[in-house]
């Protein structure tokens, strides 16, 4: 019996605090893709309560606690409305003592603990001291102080291709921060020629980039100009969000009609949007690799479900699910496409579905070669699976079918500064799962080996690939 | 190492046996989806042998074991044939040692332990012994006092549209029987416009309503009256059994003309079937919101598989399987549709492929709202995966996904008298979860709040959501 | 804390040893489906060296270690290439600590255990005394003395239709040698219309069988006297290596023009091949059941994904992966079609997706009968589910949907001499999970009926499926 997340917290086995304690918790965060804003590193924003930090305001903020908060019965305007912030709170502490499993509850007192230095446990009747005394840390606790106390080396940001980066300009430009802040490039919009606004994001592209866009050329030299651009800021690597891998024969499709097609609004096939699609993925694959980019795949999302809640709240907001399971036809097939050019760049999968775990490093291992150790990763735990089923599938699948000791580890895919602790818990999952392995006599407990593999998982492998 | 079933069974931890036996054990049960037949309970049924209650008779009984029995290589004779109950239940006996692992081992055993307090292990050897038991308490148990003796508060028994009620009606009126047991509304065969027979339900349902039926919205009354009458008995939930939640455009399609083109007994295109299919469920889900009904998906079984045996033993003998995993983009499209017009119900899902589970957890969360809590409900583990993996997978997902504190917790899906044990194993297995997490220190050990919750999922959340 | 790989690796019970040591332990092997070649049988090679036996040579040996050494950013030339033996085998030994939790670290020792007596870990470091020492032992341990050593009953190749069988002759005429060699029967390329070289392999066919092929009947007629030669070399099993199990509806289709449309080169279509592939499994399968032969099925591969690398190293050298999930549709409507004529032979169904096991075993279970003891069997876990994970999973599934005790138990599918460790690795886990069932609770300690079941598993149940 352990007490509830002490020091030893996921840890259950000697080899695994061994582990942590001596390795994995020492290490820097590399923290190579999450969704923080940074404005709010440059200007080192201080947020005013914990409900504003936690809940966020103005539909932005943290959906993972919204669903939850929801799903007991709270009326919307005391989860993403206009009731006070307190009592917003209030509405999230009487949920969470329910979250029995869930990682909100192992997050949330992570970050209580290791933020505001609260060791008790959140619920209804302790949300005024927990309020209290947040709200009294929250006074110096700083975003970029969040970002020193979980010793994070470097942070990618996800931004879109017409950004002027103007923040991450003055963030380099402030040496008080010691912190590496990068952008990564994430060229959805310019992709998505089926979904609405596109025309006018290729008008801001083209004012962007200076270069008028009537032509798959055209376009694809404006993205050009702005990964040039991307990458005179250190940007080292890209991210899709898309619904599923493109994968096309190209052969007879007037690629240039179709832009135009779209440019004009009109209505396109399915055909003609993943043709569209998968060129521009082979050109922007080509160019990464050209650059050292790493290339992340997001699939399998399927978005904004709940359309009268998406006309209320925007996208983002919770109403996201599990979409369909990749086609390893299509995924292989794109990466082979790839391939044969000599173009293949180094490339992250993930999968939003659990159950393509196992099918991805299979994939993602036929197309390993000498460019440089574990070139193809099956990507950490995204989402719906940054769970500790879901991280314990994801590196079980990955040592049973790849090389575990090449893993990139995690990453937070966050909007929030508090999340480094995911971090901490993967480290901590990925120790004991180890641990369990070598006290069950499947591996020797040769710990200079073992320290040195979860180094390298923890941080070193991470620097090495993207070559920070 | 524990020995075989004592009162321990399946509770590893200290905190599982407080759970259980403090809290889980003397909760009534709530079985709101089952398939007795109500006629029995009417009659309150004495069976003849445990042969006859655990084998059947005339096709009709527990294809669960038939399909075991048939895996050992038995003649089919002994199984649903006309060989000697003692024979057949010989058959059965001497299958059982080798259903090693299989949830199977554990409902014999623990049925005969809490209905016929034998504690021995059934096989060839002590079938003789095990027959002459349970067939001298036969001469007492009936049917309702296996009810009684499972403490069970209510019973929802699975009814079709035109079913007169007749044998609740009986049960009702007989005060000396405490359990409440009502009707739920299975409306298959009035949506399954492309099998055969529907055209004579469709004139049988005219028949019952007083309605004459040649459209969709005489249709739509029929079945409007005859919801008038289940709620009248108390009905608090529909069920639909189909392959796929369908959802369709149905801009263009003319619905009457496919269901007047079915009632001649033509053939339908799939697209026709979906489309009305859906319509009829759009419909419905509106009713059912209207009368505070929950709706319940069963979906994802392939059935009859087997012709041959489909042609000598009908349906429901045996030769069902998993059939494909369902597809969220119609599933989330289905919710939202009725969400649009206001009109969702409460509703819980249920897909035969266990790989659903965590898609399904998250659809269901994107239509959370201030309605009730934990409206929309991923069902309990059921068919094929109601085994003790099955459970776990549905738990921890639900956990992981969701608010596992408001699930509604288990049901049998039966046709027997004896499976209220499937209750017991499945508290004793979300006690023995909960405890595992708390003495690995990933929950605090809050006996007050976690005995709540177990409570509540045993009973409570049921009882409130069914509005009993 | 166990030790790396005792004598006890796996076993954490007391059950778990008991069953092992007292019964899986000693029984023989029967390897019923594998690659090895027979000309090494029958020649009764001796390798050079380690690196030869474990990395091969000229494109032909172990992709799962090829896989692996590419991972970790190895040259081709130190996988595949002509590097020095010496060499490729470092590059091996260097990346084989990285490969925590994979089943070739397990493999790897217990072959350096069993056939080399080495104790040691293999890495970088001891690379040359493993070098020095199994090169020593290979000057004796020819690849008969390896079979001799792992105590094989039987092993049954895979072999092509116009195969002469001439190295099957020759071991059978060997009396010094006593493990029977059978053939199995793989007639892939005569199904394989669609694919280069089909108009080629049927000429050969004709050649090799004596009948003139420009029909479907006189292929058949071809495949049968083949079969009959198969047949008495004791020939007990097919095999097929299938995309998907097909699933047609033939009315109206003119099969003998689609072949003779791909005698000539001509493109078909996906139907056109499906419909053909569907027709001749059905009659081979017909023809299987006629001789009382086994039909083996292993779908869902997706093979040669990396066009370069297939273009210089060709098949089978590491660039497959998993394919789709299997639709139980086809495969319930294949066995039923088989079974409405009365002909559906003893089958074994292997997916290479783990997401399809439950589905598969509950698509089994609905063909049982009384024809022999678990006549259509789910197949041990193939390919990359051959892993501790992989492997718990399908046993777990099994055991929960059909019936563990009739299980064939282990296979190696491979082309190793040294593989038979993967028998003992599979019987281990097998103690394992039924060790903790029992120590749980959920089996009684009845060793007799368990040590029954264990050595049934083991070899018992393969040896009576497949009259040996």
């Amino acid at each position: 019996m352990q007490d509830f997340m002490t020091e030893e917290f996921l840890l259950n086995t000697e080899t695994a605090r061994e582990l942590y304690h001596g390795h994995a918790e020492k290490m820097p965060i590399i923290d190579y893709h999450c969704h923080i804003p940074p404005q709010e590193i440059a200007e080192d924003r201080r947020y005013e309560n914990i409900a504003r930090l936690w809940l966020g305001a103005d539909h932005f903020g943290d959906h993972y606690k919204w669903r939850l908060i929801r799903a007991n019965g709270t009326p919307e305007n005391l989860v993403t409305g206009d009731a006070p912030d307190r009592d917003r709170f209030q509405a999230f502490a009487e949920m969470l003592p329910l979250a029995v499993g869930s990682p909100m509850y192992h997050w949330t007192h992570l970050e209580l603990k290791r933020y505001f230095g609260y060791n008790g446990i959140l619920n209804g009747e302790t949300a005024q001291e927990v309020w209290d005394l947040c709200n009294e840390k929250l006074k110096t606790l700083t975003v970029r102080e969040m970002i020193r106390q979980a010793n994070v080396a470097c942070v990618a940001t996800t931004d879109d291709p017409v950004d002027d980066l103007r923040w991450h300009k003055q963030i380099r430009e402030d040496k008080s921060f010691k912190t590496l802040v990068i952008p990564a490039w994430r060229p959805d919009k310019a992709l998505n020629l089926h979904k609405e606004g596109f025309a006018a994001y290729i008008g801001r592209l083209s004012e962007v980039s200076g270069v008028k866009i009537d032509s798959v050329a055209s376009l694809q030299k404006a993205l050009s100009l702005r990964m040039d651009y991307f990458d005179s800021f250190g940007c080292r690597a890209s991210d899709h969000g898309i619904d599923a891998v493109p994968f096309a024969d190209l052969s007879g499709v007037d690629l240039d009609a179709v832009l135009c097609s779209a440019l004009r609004g009109e209505k396109l096939t399915d055909a003609q949007v993943e043709a569209f699609q998968f060129a521009m993925m082979l050109f922007l694959g080509e160019e990464y690799h050209r650059r050292g980019w790493a290339m992340q795949l997001h699939y399998g999302a399927l978005r904004n479900t709940n359309s009268v809640r998406f006309a209320e709240l925007g996208p983002d907001t919770g109403y996201d699910c599990i979409g369909p399971q990749g086609d390893p036809r299509k995924i292989a097939g794109f990466l082979n496409a790839l391939n044969a050019k000599d173009a293949l760049p180094k490339t992250i999968l993930y999968s939003l579905s659990g159950g393509d775990n196992r099918m991805l490093v299979t994939v993602a291992q036929c197309f390993q070669n000498g460019d440089c150790p574990g070139k193809i990763q099956h990507g950490a735990a995204w989402w719906f699976n940054d769970t500790l089923e879901g991280m314990t599938d994801q590196l079980k699948c990955l040592a049973e079918e790849g090389l575990l000791g090449r893993f990139l580890g995690m990453l937070t895919d966050s909007r929030s500064f508090l999340s480094y602790t995911r971090h901490e818990y993967f480290r901590r999952l990925l120790c004991r799962i180890i641990g369990e392995w070598v006290e069950d006599g499947q591996y020797p407990k040769d710990m200079k080996t073992l320290g040195q593999i979860v180094e390298n998982i923890s941080y070193n492998n991470a620097k090495e690939y993207f070559n920070l």
